[in-house]
């Protein structure tokens, strides 16, 4: 009998977990893996952190490079673009970086071709290249360090948490940054109220913020290279952009082959991460979606944790397994400047969006008992049902050791509990990390109140 | 009809909670609060931090004074010590200062007597006075003052949290620490093998630590002095010594009066904080018992955060409210020098002793994305059910930002959570934070797989 062989489109976390997972599985099974690029399992989450010079050196945002999958005996192929996928034929067309073609035979496959960044329509767009990869971070650093004087300026457009952390990274730099966005608020994952706060601590670091202004043109040089930023109010000179304006999922290809785009423009999966209808086909990650427990609807939330969990099961079950990916609740945290910035479940204008009827309260209170040392503010806002009080979301802004509090909120929403169960929840205390009642049990007991 | 009166015995966390949530609650009543010493509602916890001058000043421990008290409405009687309880003439015995008696009546009462240090047996003990109160502190760091200069001597009994804590205060004062505990470990609510990273970051932090060492004299000077420690192996000079060896519920007086002393030792209550078969009498806090949801059986468990909710509760019952205090789980966190421990549900031990079956696993992982600046250690350890993975316990030690995870596995213990469903939580992911599976789901997993 022939070896049977699983190949893999996209050589980052999805992609690369679900060739480590089936690896692990099944000795006897080929695993290829395509990457277009140059690097494989990197963070991009760590992007910024790099641009900014809090990381120095790019490696070491690369959790495992493609000759460490090699030596685990995955077969890796860098630099090799998937243009074509035949799934009656099991194979797939592949172009090398010198332009070459390849036919690729496959028994199953996993595909992890994750998200790209939006492509802006205004004039100038084009010539700003999205830091979304590890290479592209490595050319933006190098322009950065090569004119990237103190005092230089730089715009970011939008104001997302990619945004917002590449503004912090060029504030650590020494330059004066611009952000603009067409929204009326900063991270659209928040609620409007809980938002403000972080616009506060980005302005607090010297960050000109301007909201609901949509940019009209990027201006270049005769060279190509931006000089300032229009909008319809203002020109702002510019000697770096980045854009920050989102990303989506890819799936052309997958498209091309026949494989069904669910409701939210990603690849739909069932719960086992199989594409509906097509035995042995596995998608995973940023480029394929995840059922939303709260909403009770499929959604696309690009994250490395998702994609690392999805990666894993679709190897598995590649290999025969039986695992179950149980969805996701929209947990995010970031650090945002000086305060730290955690979300899950449904935000006020979700539940709004989806007519959810809820009630919500917000909280001010300090991350530590007041006469500890380094206690700074904390804002929590639930969100829950009226009718029986269950906790269907939670935001939180505040200084060093808030964020990570999220968990216990994503915890709660996940098991169902009612806020008024939650106000008297067992929750640690001792003065360097809580007054005596968390800030998560008095802002349940405000929404508990409601009800 | 005359005004109806709620008396309080103890003006700290449970007696002042619950006479303020039945001010608040009925204007009518009259509310009165007894309280033996000068203060009302400090905070015990922050004394190691006050001693060892991270907190300036020891009024910033007072969350509310006995004036602000007053302003509220509640009747607060400072330096008066209830020495009798009679119950069927609904009445109190007080004791002034003074030294002078009085009869105060009551409608309902509330048995807020809180904790006090226990007394070692071993000669020289009654020399040392208990840091317990804020008026002990202010004395004990009078004496550190006067005579603690960088390189004196101090000899902590007793390696609990607080000794920990207080250990750490004197290293803070630049003072020689010795720590003396009799059991084989620091930390007893701990795992030997997680208590064993506690121990280091005493260590660390320049704490001489002996274990298995129980304390045959506090040696003292003619003056009553302490001057030395002697075990059955070593005799350790001692500039300054301190107790750290637990503290046992008060409930003579009330056990005097009739009241039920429950299997733990403190004061039996029901759900709703009432004393089985006394109309009208409540207990709270330190001196009372709490159902442990997971060794189903009360258990008396001296924390501020029960203290409040059970008093504020007491005093909602206490005004013709209906409000039920739903158990603990032995949630606790602290700092001990480098490291932040916390703690839920039941340990490996408690299983053993409660004859639990369980299955265990502990992980060793980062606090933060590798690449990211501040990344340290951090242990988890879980406990759950082999039949169902349901999560029992889980105990954390690790550098800043570890601790308050706890509050997660609090969560998932009180839901019902089991490991499987927990290692596929959606848990939140950015750098600064943890690496993008977060210790609690690697740790989660690794139990997952014994099941």
């Amino acid at each position: 009998m022939a070896t049977r062989r699983l190949a893999i489109i996209g050589g980052d976390a999805a992609g690369m977990s679900a060739a480590s997972a089936a690896r692990r599985r099944d000795p006897d099974l080929e695993v290829v893996a395509f990457e277009r690029g140059p690097y494989t399992s990197y963070s991009a989450c760590g992007i910024p952190y790099y641009v900014g010079g809090l990381v120095e050196e790019a490696d070491s945002l690369i959790s495992r490079s493609p000759e460490e999958h090699r030596a685990n005996g995955i077969d890796v192929r860098t630099r090799s673009e998937v243009v074509a996928i035949d799934l009656g034929a099991r194979r797939l067309t592949v172009r090398s970086a010198a332009g070459e073609q390849s036919e690729e035979p496959f028994d199953q496959l996993v595909v992890a071709t994750g998200a790209a960044a939006v492509r802006p329509p205004f004039p100038g767009a084009e010539a700003i290249e999205p830091a979304q990869t590890v290479d592209a971070a490595e050319r933006l650093r190098a322009a950065l360090e090569r004119g990237g004087r103190t005092g230089d300026s730089a715009v970011v457009v939008g104001a997302g948490y990619i945004g917002l952390e590449m503004a912090e990274a060029f504030v650590d730099r020494g330059m004066r940054v611009t952000m603009i966005e067409m929204a009326p608020q900063v991270m659209a994952t928040l609620d409007s109220d809980m938002a403000a706060h972080v616009q506060d601590a980005a302005e607090g670091r010297g960050v000109r913020v301007v909201l609901g202004a949509g940019v009209e043109e990027i201006v270049l040089d005769e060279g190509g290279a931006p000089v300032a930023v229009r909008t319809a109010g203002e020109t702002f000179e510019a000697d770096h952009v980045v854009l920050g304006v989102g990303s989506e999922p890819v799936v052309g290809l997958a498209e091309d082959a026949g494989l069904e785009i669910g409701e939210s423009g990603a690849l739909r999966v069932d719960d086992h991460q199989r594409c509906p209808g097509q035995d042995g086909v596995f998608a995973a990650g940023d480029c394929a979606e995840s059922h939303h427990r709260v909403l009770d609807r499929p959604v696309n939330i690009q994250l490395g944790t998702h994609a690392n969990k999805q990666g894993r099961i679709a190897g598995v079950n590649a290999t025969g397994g039986d695992e179950r990916f149980p969805g996701v609740i929209g947990t995010a945290v970031s650090k945002i400047c000086r305060y730290e910035v955690g979300r899950t479940g449904i935000s006020e204008r979700e539940a709004n969006d989806a007519r959810i009827e809820i009630v919500t309260a917000t909280i001010k209170d300090r991350t530590r008992a007041g006469y500890y040392p380094g206690a700074g503010p904390i804002w929590v806002k639930l969100v829950a049902a009226p009718d029986s009080g269950r906790l269907l979301g939670g935001q939180i802004v505040g200084t060093e050791g808030a964020a990570k509090r999220i968990d216990v909120l994503a915890t709660a929403v996940w098991s169902g509990l009612a806020v008024q169960e939650l106000a008297l929840l067992d929750l640690s205390y001792a003065p360097p990390f809580s007054g005596v009642y968390d800030p998560l049990l008095i802002a349940a007991r405000a929404v508990a109140k409601l009800l």
